[in-house]
């Protein structure tokens, strides 16, 4: 079976992958940029947003080169810290093109808008996103798929492939923690001192932090996110692959869907099988995409719903192909099918939570004030994560019956296949928002705003389903790395469990379920005294800028976008250190057991916390949004006003802390597989 | 060994409590209730909290009476029906006791301050608070040790006394849960409407709300909190005895602490053990009593202190010389000694975030503006679980490793024994606060007023460090439920097991853990509700109601206390449904492996929102009374607005959903671990 499966085929497919993001990046420069005051708007943006990711990646090297020489002496050895190079390498390589590509298109965007109206904004828009989808999905097929090609599938090699998840993990915990501190620095610290002391609109060009605002939104939603999701498709790529590389012939086989695959060339089918269905999945991404872009005359929430639905049923069609002709049981399709469904569900509760009837009670509340807002808000949030859980746990108790711990890595695999046009429709949204911003700041008019305004309307739906996504994604890819972690304990230890009456296995739980309420704590903490510093500075130039509010001066952007980068990267360094440290602080403090209880415990606070801020976060903007447009008095009214307070708290929401719990979990369960031989 | 303990004397302890708690009700009562005006405002907050009390308890016969005959037709059978009915009959009436004092008290501790200043008010208000710790401790011994001498120590019939913690649970769900909704529903409407839109002080008699807000103090944080504190002193209790009934003899007796005590009579030491602490925990609760008493020239905060320590030292010593005499292993005396010390960390840690730094942290960022002080409050509060629980956790580590699973529940009773002086000092703040509220009220000058606000100070410190003991203790003892359950499957059932990589127990522990988020959601949207219908009744008196607002009109007091008494209890229905049907839903639908994964996961989520929800709503209640002393603009300025929107969302926090969290975690393990032999 070895033989059917040619193990160059995944890295070839991501080749051919990048081929079509560069064809779509020269086709989307080829637009125009426009006016030469937009041109220079989007190139402060283009620059500052370049700048952030240069010392990013610097700081990042300072941090994995350690990383890197330790693995290499460790008893790991040279593969994993190969391996480990590889995943930090591509998975940066991706948020760099990925934001590169971006940040050309939002003016382009905005020009686009000017020139030949929403169907036009839309396809450039959506190129700009698909730029960033492709990369994600291809680099990380060339790395992981290049990687598995290179060690030849080698059972007892592929333990090595666990440095490339925490390569990828290092970038993302870097990118997504960092890049969310930044983001929401910058946009708390414009809005309240622009918006409310200063009095003027988002996005005026004499607010001194409107820049850093738009640079956040790419390193924060689209650099940060493509690396959040590229953690997540790798390792849920990665954690099935080592669940089959544990299957003892014979052993765990006894699930009976998997019992005639118990050779040697069985066990290969199994462990190749992941990176087959992301083969297929990148070219259902690359269907989707086209499909969007042949529908660019619809409304664009439609073509982009047929786009991502219908990647999704053509990677369901293609697994069931693929499952038959390697001779895999029908029940591993039908645990990919459960994968891709749950996401898709996990999506659509998140639409309604950040979108629907919640929102607009958020927004009626305001008509008692400010408290009523906050706590609407925060109920809503808690409501929001019952069915995605019950959902996961859906997923979960079907997969495992169907294929046992294999099943369950299979569905995260089958859930982030079609992550090119997942994060393709992820990163629409911020270039939508930027060209917005653009056309606000380039002074462009009301009506190629409301163009620009309903494609952001449509990124902000897209951005709430990807969030959503995300989590579950994350959620179910870590569950996938624990299971593996668990396997590979009992590889080595054959009476080892995480039986809960274990005080040892109580106690990990109960410290991994703190974890997630520290860091979300210490980022949000973060953003505050990140913002606080840019609304000083904001403050200083409106007082010392002498003609900045009368428009007649400009404001100085740099130093904001300094702000803002100097603190991302000097605040993620503490949650970063936990976050790293302490798996191995438990694992080799308390033992194996407590360690898999941590992860339990963590995973679940994760998941919670994620869910709750990311909707909480996402329905406050959006009750925000409905007032604004014109609803229970409009702007400038009290309920406006408490309205707007409940969007800046949800902010580090949504944007800071609540993705970092997806980081937070992947990156201790990928630390704990990779030192699981060590304990 | 049977003989050297006498089973009688816990109930003959508790009755000698209740004389104790007669007594002191005797003395209390001849202090004066001074002048006509504020005899009346306090005839009229104590006649509107008996009558919440006397449809709360109607509605609850409601409940209980069905389900008391579910229980006796039963395989469980009469005993456990029998236990049922003491249970919730012994709760009621401690939680009807105490109110009762403490509505006699208030008025009395506010004259008290008139006539002989600091010194008696304290020493009236702490003898309010003490009748309700008495009640609690007396009654649970009574109810408890009265069955236990009935059922005579069969290990057999032991399991019906599980029927007495649900009981306990019953009462403490209608009590708890109804009265937090009560409480915030009342103070939110009344200062919403009062202090922001007409512009009056707190207090204000012309405020229709304000008696509402005086009576919830009582219905709240003295009925409500006594029926939890009532409910974890007891539920650790039975399950210490429980995991003591099915200690096979040899079998877990095989932790070499307990291996001396693999007899009859050493079963039937361990079993009785619980019971006899609890009655020495009387005996030094009474003691710290009178050493607040005694004490009562000295500080309010170092005479409460000093009872509250040396009764905890006290139990300390008689635990060492009742182990002794019962010839029970050291070990179990060191476990008491965990339990009894972490309960007081945690009450100081609450303290801590309650009243030092982070409160400071919370007033500064309002400087910033509303949003600032949410986010900031809220990073207090999830940063304030970290140590709590790891204290949990090193009770959990270090009493399992003394004595095995006995360990914990032994731990937990430790905690709990001294809970007459706890509850003493939770019940003083409500009552110094009522004492303030009637000060206000009947106008009686700064000068009394004062000395109220210096005693309602005390009270609140002490209220923070009653909550945080309030939830280390309902974990505790939830976590000795949940070993007692597992224990008794084993019974049945030699290979259950709660192994986290079993997907039932898995999805078990998912499910479990958004049962706390759906409860906060639900009971803090039942807040919001309600306080809206509170609002309007408010805005309607004062519109409708002519002279009111220049004082020479009445305001209708009876039907705000009405709304909030329908809305308490309507709202509490589907809380209630949830808690109680969740265990046989899970338990009979999905396997018992499925309900002890669910209870983990609820116990962790319900312990992370309790203490995150308790202390952030704390911090914020004192940030704004920390604003209110003069500092950063002191009343009036921006920042007091902005702390007092903190206060507003942090009331549903700390006093309905954080509170409601005990009481979730405890009814769900009492009635997994009474309908454990069914499944």
């Amino acid at each position: 079976m070895t033989d059917m499966f040619d193990t160059s085929l995944p890295p070839l497919f991501g080749v051919l992958g990048m081929v079509c993001a560069l064809v779509i990046y020269v086709v989307m420069t080829r637009y125009e940029e426009g006016g030469e005051k937009i041109k220079k708007i989007a190139k402060a943006i283009h620059e500052g947003a370049m700048a952030f990711m240069h010392r990013e990646y610097r700081m990042l090297f300072l941090f994995a080169a350690p990383l890197f020489l330790i693995l290499l002496v460790s008893p790991l050895g040279i593969n994993t810290a190969l391996a480990f190079a590889v995943g930090a390498l591509t998975s940066a390589l991706a948020g760099y093109l990925g934001m590169f590509a971006a940040t050309k298109a939002n003016v382009r965007t905005t020009h686009a808008a000017q020139t030949s109206g929403a169907a036009g904004a839309l396809t450039v828009a959506f190129y700009g996103g698909s730029i960033m989808g492709l990369c994600v999905a291809s680099l990380g097929l060339i790395g992981l798929g290049g990687l598995y090609w290179y060690f030849g599938g080698d059972p007892d090699a592929v333990h090595a492939i666990h440095g490339f998840g925490m390569g990828a993990s290092s970038v993302a915990l870097f990118s997504r923690v960092g890049g969310g501190i930044f983001t929401k620095s910058a946009d708390v610290g414009a809005d309240l001192v622009g918006k409310i002391e200063a009095g003027i609109p988002e996005d005026d060009p004499r607010n001194p932090g409107v820049i850093a605002d738009n640079v956040g939104d790419n390193v924060g939603d689209v650099a940060g996110m493509g690396s959040d999701i590229f953690e997540s498709y790798c390792g849920a790529m990665i954690a099935t692959i080592a669940i089959a590389s544990t299957l003892a012939l014979g052993g765990e086989f006894g699930i009976s869907a998997l019992a005639p695959l118990a050779t040697e060339t069985g066990q290969q089918a199994l462990m190749f099988l992941p990176l087959a269905l992301a083969s297929i999945g990148l070219a259902c991404s690359i269907i989707g995409i086209l499909v969007v872009r042949s529908m660019s005359n619809s409304a664009p929430e439609t073509a982009l719903r047929m786009g991502h639905q219908l990647s999704a049923v053509a990677l369901i069609i293609g697994a069931y192909f693929l499952t038959d002709f390697a001779g895999i049981s029908l029940n591993v399709w039908w645990a990919i099918v459960a994968g891709t469904a749950g996401g898709i569900l996990i999506g659509l509760v998140t639409e309604y939570y950040t979108s629907k009837a919640p929102v607009i009670s958020i927004a009626e509340s305001g008509k008692t004030g400010t408290a009523t807002v906050m706590i609407t808000g925060l109920a809503v949030g808690m409501q929001s994560v019952v069915i995605p859980i019950l959902a996961i746990s859906a997923i979960i108790y079907v997969s495992t019956d169907l294929a046992g711990l294999y099943g369950v890595g299979i569905a995260a695999v089958g859930m982030l296949a079609t992550v090119g046009m997942t994060m393709a429709l992820d990163a629409y949204g911020p270039v939508a928002d930027n060209a917005g911003g653009i056309a606000e700041m380039g002074g462009l008019g009301a009506e190629i705003r409301a163009i620009t305004d309903g494609l952001d309307e449509v990124g902000n739906t897209t951005a709430a389903i990807g969030k959503g996504f995300a989590i579950g994604a994350a959620a179910l890819s870590a569950l996938a790395i624990i299971a593996a972690f668990v396997e590979t304990m009992h590889l080595h230890n054959a009476t080892f469990s995480l039986e809960l009456s274990n005080p040892k296995v109580l106690v990990g739980m109960f410290i991994g379920g703190t974890l997630p309420f520290l860091i979300a704590s210490i980022t949000m903490t973060a953003v505050g005294d990140a913002a606080m510093e840019m609304i000083e500075e904001i403050r200083r130039q409106f007082r010392e800028i002498k003609g900045l509010m009368e428009g007649t001066a400009d404001p100085d952007h740099t130093k904001c976008i300094d702000i803002a980068t100097k603190a991302a990267l000097k605040k993620m360094i503490l949650p970063g250190i936990i976050a790293i440290s302490m798996p191995a602080i438990v694992g080799f403090g308390l033992g194996g057991e407590s360690l898999g209880g941590m992860l339990a415990g963590a995973l679940l606070g994760c998941v919670l916390l994620a869910l709750m801020m990311a909707n909480a976060g996402g329905a406050w903007d959006n009750a925000k949004k409905y007032v604004e447009k014109g609803n229970l008095g409009g702007k400038g009214s009290d309920v406006h006003a408490a309205v707007v307070v409940g969007d800046t708290v949800g902010d580090p929401f949504k944007d800071t802390s609540g993705p970092a719990m997806n980081i937070l979990i992947n990156v201790m369960a990928i630390v704990s597989l990779v030192i699981a031989p060590l304990l």
